[in-house]
Formats: C-alpha cells, structure tokens, sequence
C-alpha cells in the first residue's frame, strides 16, 4: 500500500459532499463490496474489503477482497482465472460500501460453482414456508475441477 | 411474523443447492441486503435485515431494513413516501446476502440526501490519494423539507 485512508469526518455534511474518499470500515475493519458487470449491470457477487484489499484494488485496477472464512487478502479469480477487471469504484452516502463495476476474466464466471452470478437463486413463499429455486444452471466451468486441492478463489 | 427461517444445514450441497431458504445471519443477527431497481437494474443502495425484517418483506412485499444506527426495524420510505415493491428476491451462493429487485414509489428516490441511489460519486486514486467525485447532482426531493424533525427514512 502507498497510501493510507483519512478517517471519516464527523461532519456529515462533509462525509456526503467532501473531496474525500473516507471509507467507513466497520468494527472488524471491513467495508460491504457490490460487484457488478461493467456491460450489462449483472449483480456478480457480495464480498467485504478490509483497509489493505481496497487499497490494492484501487492500485492494481484489480479487484481484491478480504475472505472472512479464510481470513486473509482474497485476490479474487487467483486460482479459478476469473479475475476481475475494475472500471469503476462507486461509494454510496455514508461510506460503508463500495459498488465495484467489473469485466471478469477466464470463464467469464463469478461464483464458485461455476455461475456467472452468486445470486443464481430467487426466493419465495411457498405455503407459507421459504423456499428458492435456482434460475441459472449454466456452469461455466466445472468446480471439481478448478479447484482441486486448492481454496476456492 | 408467521414464520421463522430453518437453520442453515450443515452441508454445503444442501446449503447451496437445497430447497429451504436458510438465510445465514451474521453474529449481530443481519444479513446483507442490495437493492437495485427493477426497471434497468440501477443499483439503489446496500442495507441490513435481521430476521423479522427479512420475514416482513418476504411477507408483505414492501421492503423492510434493519437500521444499525437507530437499533430497530425500518421501514423504508415510511418518512419520505418512497416506498419499495419488491418485484423479487434473489439469495447468494452462501445465503448471506440477499439481491432485491424492486420498484420505488414516491420520489423514486432511494438515497436519504433526495438522489435516486446512494452511490451518487465515483472513487479514485488523484495523485496518489483517495478522492470521491460527485456523479449525480439530481435531487427527486428536498431532503430538509422531507425529514424535517423526522429521521431519514
């Protein structure tokens, strides 16, 4: 990292409308990252980025995250190729999240099971009880596969 | 409530390709949840949902939100009119997060400072630091007039 995040104003006036980009990291030092697909606005996945991962981001252009379960710097698609090209940071009003517009290298796939999107399910009420059925089947790549031996990234 | 959400099943087949939607609460009891528009897909805004707000938007189809800041269920809109419709949800691979696709009511304004998305500026590195450039000047409301002595809903 060559650069360090100011601390978010008090002033919220100034948090909203200032030059600065304040990140507001939360008690586990994590920011909430929305990452869609440059092209066709495509919701990919969620994820969180600690100080480090969104700094690398912002340098490199691409995209890195902090994974919780394996509690280390996640560059995403480092084992699986499906890197994430950033071509756009947003923030929203308070500063605790970032919207990541990318274009996704390798099979073009963001989530582990081989989908273009995480959100591969819709959710519903079925007789009363929550239920989801799954929308996307397209794998587009085979996890078993890619992954052997190694995290899921 | 007329309901309450199994718990996350230990296996992972079951978690990802199973038929319960097992949402999986965080250790304060949320969920991530992005909203984007269900006309074009614009991204609005990110929130939280504990479990009975969860159940309430599941329920009646309006969206509801757990508010960090002030410790109770929030019905978004409920102050400013721009109420949300939720035409579908959608859940991660890890259901940790869900996706909300709705429409808004009212201003068509989802950010509390009258904008339609909270993620009103771009980020990026100038010279070497962090700055924020606002996108979006376009104000759907006047945020003193609408929340005058009310909170920011």
């Amino acid at each position: 990292m060559t650069f360090t995040f100011k601390a978010p104003p008090g002033d919220k006036s100034a948090l909203e409308t200032g030059p600065d980009f304040t990140p507001k990291f939360d008690e586990k030092g994590l920011v909430t990252a929305v990452v869609t697909d440059a092209g066709d606005g495509q919701l990919l996945m969620v994820a969180h980025m600690n100080e480090e991962a969104l700094a690398l981001t912002l340098e490199s252009g691409v995209a890195h995250y902090f994974s919780r379960s394996r509690n280390r710097i996640w560059k995403k698609g480092e084992t699986s190729g499906n890197l994430q090209m950033v071509k756009e940071i947003r923030t929203d009003c308070d500063q605790d999240a970032v919207w990541l517009k990318v274009t996704v290298g390798g099979h073009d796939a963001t989530c582990h099971t081989g989908r273009r999107s995480c959100f591969y399910r819709t959710v519903s009420l079925v007789d009363g009880a929550p239920v989801v059925a799954i929308t996307d089947e397209h794998r587009h790549f085979d996890p078993d596969e890619i992954y052997s031996g190694s995290n899921k990234a």
